[in-house]
């Protein structure tokens, strides 16, 4: 059986989402679709909409056939670190291929700018370090780089280019035997804020137009299938709300008001005095919006800071950062498809599976995972928010039988 | 003028305390009545019901000259640094005599303890120290090292009686030139949760009795006094609520489950692993009660637990009770009287007088107060949290004008 890898958020799975994995499936051929997945907080550094469980629900429904979890450690991170835990995974499951989204549709020129840039490693990261040193942020010092070093390759000003760049480059360095694949993107750009077309809308469309709650569900129906309206209704009636910054900004406030300075120096991504800024800002800011304006800078991208903020909300420490490779595979859900492909590899994974949390007891990497659970449910009322957690560790991997 | 010192926490002031304030005056003669009160987090580690500010008001309108604070790092603590803080600051303002409460009601018994015990000190303290060992909580042990020295004394399972004893020990230990009075107290346990007698009940059941609303007021009319009942409902009127540990447990959950273990073995109070209980219980409980009650051993009492979440939530480190004595005076409030007092002894007071927080920029102890009220706040929805917050910073001390 080939499986192919493709690498989601799902926040929440859309109509071009399930274009993305129909295209994978029609141009790899392969019998067995796998995604990894961002748990409850996402690569931007925003909490998901929908819990992972209901996330993992609407990609089995899309017809996804294995969901493994991209670990809080990998997935809140720059996409360079995102796309290497997410590689590895799809290599510890045995993915001959990894299949993604971009806005430039071909494949060479991925390969081709991954090999001319190893080939300019030296001259390349000290252009990146210049262009930081100047004030630029991360994606403006790699499309900044990247004219200096006159490589005629692919537009990383965009950022879905950015992701499939970093996936290929991550299969190069960890030499992965894993086919890059990529598919152009329709008609819509990823942070688009509006609807420009009758049927495809980025996620960030979506969430605006949903802006919270379920009175909304009706506006978002052109642009997502039947079964993510549910998961999205079910979710909001099981726990009376989405999920959002603004929801979580009091607990925001409250930890950065309360913790000492050099507890927040040791947190991931506050760098270079940020903190200083921040206090200074949330103590008079009254939205999450607010107080990312006041803070906003050329260098400090919004992007960055709401990172910033997740890894203060979930207390996630610079030290972490040091873990270099997922420890385990967990497995949110699968169908009958996955199953029988599971059965059959199981024996040659390269790192264990995990289909019940009580194995990572001891996990470096699964202890973070329980405080991002933990900051994820705190704006639930009891005993929801109990539920919610017992949730996380207590449900298995959701089973799809066919019909 | 002759100042005599109380030491109170008015949660809130009631018909009780106002006997004590009447008695003191009749007692001692004294011209001015100096409180020094708890901030908005209490020595029995609870938030205060209402803000410091309010219960300055009442202490004003019931008579007393001067209201200064003691800092979170004295007041949410053991009876011993409580008392050893209150004072300090008693004595730094020139207070000549020191009056309270006490279920004995005479004070050479207090004295002849706590001399009896200096003479004995090793031999209390190891018997203190078995007693703790056995698991016995502090106050048993007390009295069992009580028992066991055949002291004739004072009882000290009575909550103001350890306090009382509290202050003339530390008065006696630091040789302030203060004279200790008792006044017997009337009619009400310290912790008595229902009413007893027609007009004198215990903060506890006055609080007990508004179960958090204003709908109750008219229910604790008998037992406090008109103001009391006005600054109530100003307070709540203009923040929503009454502050009360069920409140706080969302933080208090969230605070637990997200922090490392090697930062909660930084926090005071947190001790011989009693950490690993709190994180099992509170994963699993619903209510701020339910989890103390699952806690609850003979060793570690409800107080005891109490203040270890309190520091828990404010954050409040084991390094800052290294602190020995306060280091400024902070007046909260004051009549015409306390002016005219306070003009008199100005430049003979022994630390600096605060009447404006930006004054203490750079004070260690002040930073924690700054913790406290970030998370004494953090319960109110924006914008009233950031106006409360402001409130801490930019109220100038009350001022009472005799109309």
């Amino acid at each position: 059986m080939k499986a192919v890898g493709i690498v989601v958020e799902y926040n929440p799975f859309h109509n071009g989402h399930l274009y993305h994995l129909e295209q994978t499936k029609q141009k790899t051929g392969a019998d067995c679709v796998i995604a990894v997945m961002s748990g409850n907080f996402l690569q931007r550094g925003e909490p998901a909409i929908v819990s992972k469980w209901a996330r993992t629900a609407m990609a089995l429904s899309a017809g996804v056939d294995i969901v493994i979890e991209l670990p809080y450690v990998f997935a809140v991170q720059s996409a360079e670190r995102f796309a290497s835990g997410a590689v590895t995974l799809l290599d510890a499951i045995k993915c001959s291929e990894l299949c993604f989204g971009s806005e430039h549709g071909e494949i060479a020129p991925f390969l081709q700018t991954v090999y001319a840039l190893q080939k300019r490693k030296n001259e390349y990261d000290t252009s990146i370090r210049q262009a930081i040193k100047k004030g630029l942020s991360y994606p403006q010092a790699l499309s900044e780089a990247w004219k200096q070093l006159r490589i005629d390759g692919i537009d990383l000003t965009k950022p879905n280019n950015i992701l499939g760049f970093s996936y290929v480059k991550a299969i190069v360095e960890q030499q992965r035997a894993i086919v890059p694949q990529t598919i152009p993107r329709i008609a819509s750009g990823y942070h688009e804020e509006s609807f420009t077309h009758s049927s495809i809308a980025s996620a960030t469309s979506v969430r605006k137009a949903l802006s919270g709650s379920l009175e909304k569900l009706e506006t978002i129906a052109p642009y997502v299938p039947s079964y993510t309206k549910e998961a999205l209704a079910n979710y909001c009636s099981t726990y009376g709300t989405f999920h959002e910054w603004e929801r979580y900004f009091s607990l925001l406030k409250y930890r950065l008001l309360t913790a000492e300075r050099s507890e927040l120096e040791q947190i991931a991504s506050i760098e270079e005095g940020i903190e200083y800024r921040l206090i200074e800002a949330i103590a008079e800011a009254n939205t999450f919006s607010e107080f990312l304006h006041a803070v906003k800078t050329k260098r400090y991208t919004w992007t960055r800071l709401q990172r910033a903020c997740t890894h203060l909300l979930t207390n996630f420490l610079k030290q972490a950062n040091g873990i270099e490779t997922p420890t385990y595979i967990r497995l949110l859900g699968m169908n009958e498809n996955g199953k029988r492909y599971l059965k059959k590899v199981k024996k040659t994974l390269s790192l264990p599976l995990v289909t019940t949390v009580s194995q990572l007891r001891d996990d470096y990497i699964y202890a973070q995972e329980k405080k991002a659970v933990a900051a994820y449910t705190a704006i639930f009322p009891e005993p929801l928010r109990t539920k919610a957690i017992k949730e996380e560790y207590a449900t298995p991997p959701l089973y799809w039988r066919t019909c």
